[in-house]
């Protein structure tokens, strides 16, 4: 089916971030349809095109982060930089940054003085610590998020102390939950008749992902401990060692459980363990079930495990590194979550699809990443009117 | 300010959904102001209200993730269930479910069906795999999604393995790529004219939220490594053991080592060290390094070193554990992270607040959760027409 429109294509998003939150979110709007104006500063642009890999000079990190955006370049210290930022701001819906707070209002060019010119503009901002609170002026970075939010305290072993998620898992919760912010304040414009500010922190991002970890505490007075792979509630449910990696086995409950140890593992005779009679004894006795069943793994492989359990109807899964999910024919052919893009300079690269199916509007990336200034022309001369003239001697100034 | 009006006043959504991933996406949307009817099988109800902490018979565990929904008994197997379903489908935007692909399907309740009573409908799942796809029919589990999507590959230490991370970050990975996913079908219905079908795998959500690690695989060929909590790009930037906890100090370039070796630690000579010299140095020496500068934080305070750091414009914060997260006055008084909510049954609970900040429109907790089939009399009055008789009726019959 012909791609008809995307789900967004009626909103013009400026896209003032850099690095990782701020992009992830936009990048993501973009691939849904909204038209992304990535507006870097002349000197270089994003910090992030000096991150590697590097392909033929170009930063695959950048190019990953920013496809589906048009690129201007514009330096908002200068007046008519500031000019030309606010004729923008009069033709879009919503503002994206991901400054320290505050950098924005000594620009000039703070929320107050952006609803000024555009009543219906969303500002939307993500920060380590948000637009306001004791900590909002300290400077944030993933770890902290992760750190401060609580992941860490909660992730690894025994033997490891906190272990952060081995991603950037604190700016791609802040990145998601800045997507959710914007959309609800587009959807809130004809009920309050108004744009607004939206503004999430990577702490309080990472902090409500704990979720129930916070209940437990709450009620139990015990400082949850980190979790390793083993769930406190249920055994087994865990990864295991095989023959070439690790296999996930999660046995739910009593008839999953009864299901592996006939028909997966042939050792019936746990069954009849009083250690493992019911789970509360499983879980009382976690380490010594697991052992045994590590036992047993270690003559099989992962896929022979995994196909074992699933036949069976037993919930199970290999623990992928990154190369392996990169060949899996679910993932790559039929989810198709690596398409190829065609990059001016980088050539056919792969980038990360959509993880949010919309069966209708599917998202999709809409065009490469932009090289620094690339749509200066089409874009300012669009939507601020500027003459080629004026386009070349503001450049030789460094205005864009 | 008095609260006016949420930002999604305006919808109805249908909540079939249940545990972990669901119920997260659709206390988010009630928390913005949706109406959330939430439908519960009437024997037990959602499976979560059958897991700790419990208060006073009452589990805390459900009352956390159901908070701003309404609840509704119905049993979907009846054919008075399923007329008295179809009803409300009339009457609302968008129907979230987190059964297996198929189930809906199999209840004569699928998408086709539904959009045939109401075009505008939006039908919004998650599982674990997606709706379609070879796999699409696999029982999928959080740490199945850790797994499977990479998480649990780079996240650990040398010694540890591959560790998930300690809270269920597939399932809230997928409920927000969900909610975004079905604001996006909302926004974009007067675009295409009707609603659509939005699916979201926790693989897929797992695997996005791995950004940039993907990329460096692509381009180097080499498989990432548990990434530990130092950074591969930057050094120091780390958790280091303090006296009585750990500090992360992060010093993303050369200024900020040089601050924090001449204001913080007041070790000048660190500067002059050949293994040191800049941040490729660095992080070839990063092991030397962190000695060294445990060998300083041993003897200091996690406070001192994070007040320290902060004076002296160096990145730094606690790695907090769940208990100390809970006494942060920039968490708990100025972000508002735990408001306390009357329960009937619990009584007054704290639950986690909004990571999205709408600043106008502001997210907050409407009511508690439901006691299993609490506003049956309200809601099927209301949208279906039961007279009290009749809502008398199919309670004994099974059918509410």
């Amino acid at each position: 089916m012909e791609q008809v429109n995307g789900a967004l294509s009626d909103l013009v998003i400026l896209d003032l971030t850099r690095v990782v939150a701020g992009p992830f979110c936009t990048s993501m709007l973009g691939d849904m349809g909204a038209r992304i104006i990535k507006i870097e500063n002349p000197r270089g642009g994003d910090d992030s095109r000096a991150y590697g890999p590097y392909v033929n000079g170009e930063s695959a990190y950048f190019a990953m982060h920013n496809r589906s955006k048009e690129g201007v370049t514009l330096n908002l210290k200068a007046p008519e930089g500031k000019q030309m930022f606010l004729e923008m701001v009069k033709k879009a819906d919503v503002v994206v940054e991901n400054y320290r707070p505050g950098v924005m209002d000594r620009l000039g060019l703070g929320y107050e003085v952006l609803r000024e010119v555009n009543d219906q503009i969303i500002y939307a901002a993500v920060s380590g610590y948000g637009c306001y609170g004791r900590y909002s002026q300290r400077p944030g970075y993933d770890i902290l998020g992760q750190a401060m939010g609580g992941l860490m305290s909660v992730t690894g072993t025994d033997e490891s102390g906190p272990v952060k998620a081995g991603n950037a898992m604190g700016d791609i919760l802040g990145g998601l939950n800045l997507t959710i912010g914007i959309l609800a304040a587009v959807h809130a414009r004809p009920i309050i008749g108004h744009g607004q500010r939206v503004d999430v922190s990577l702490v309080d991002a990472v902090l409500v992902s704990l979720e129930n970890v916070f209940t437990r505490y709450w009620y139990s007075g015990v400082v949850p401990p980190r979790a390793g792979n083993a769930n406190p509630a249920t055994a087994p449910y865990d990864a295991y060692q095989a023959k070439d990696g690790l296999a996930v086995i999660a046995c739910g409950n009593q008839n999953l459980f009864e299901k592996f140890c006939l028909k997966v593992a042939n050792h019936p005779e746990w069954l009849e363990d009083e250690r493992f009679v019911d789970n509360v004894s499983r879980v009382a006795n976690v380490k010594v079930l697991r052992e045994l069943i590590e036992a047993w793994a270690i003559d099989h492989t992962v896929n022979d495990i995994v196909t074992n359990c699933l036949t069976n109807g037993v919930p199970s899964g290999p623990v992928y590194d990154v190369s392996q999910i990169t060949r899996d024919p679910h993932i790559v052919e039929d989810r198709e979550m690596f398409p190829v893009v065609h990059h001016p300079v980088i050539g056919d690269m792969h980038v990360n699809g959509d993880a949010i199916k919309l069966l209708e509007t599917k998202p999709h990336v809409t065009r490469p990443a932009p090289t620094l200034g690339q749509d200066n022309e089409a874009v300012y001369g669009e939507l601020c009117g500027l003459t080629p003239d004026q386009l070349v001697q503001y450049h030789e100034r460094g205005i864009i």
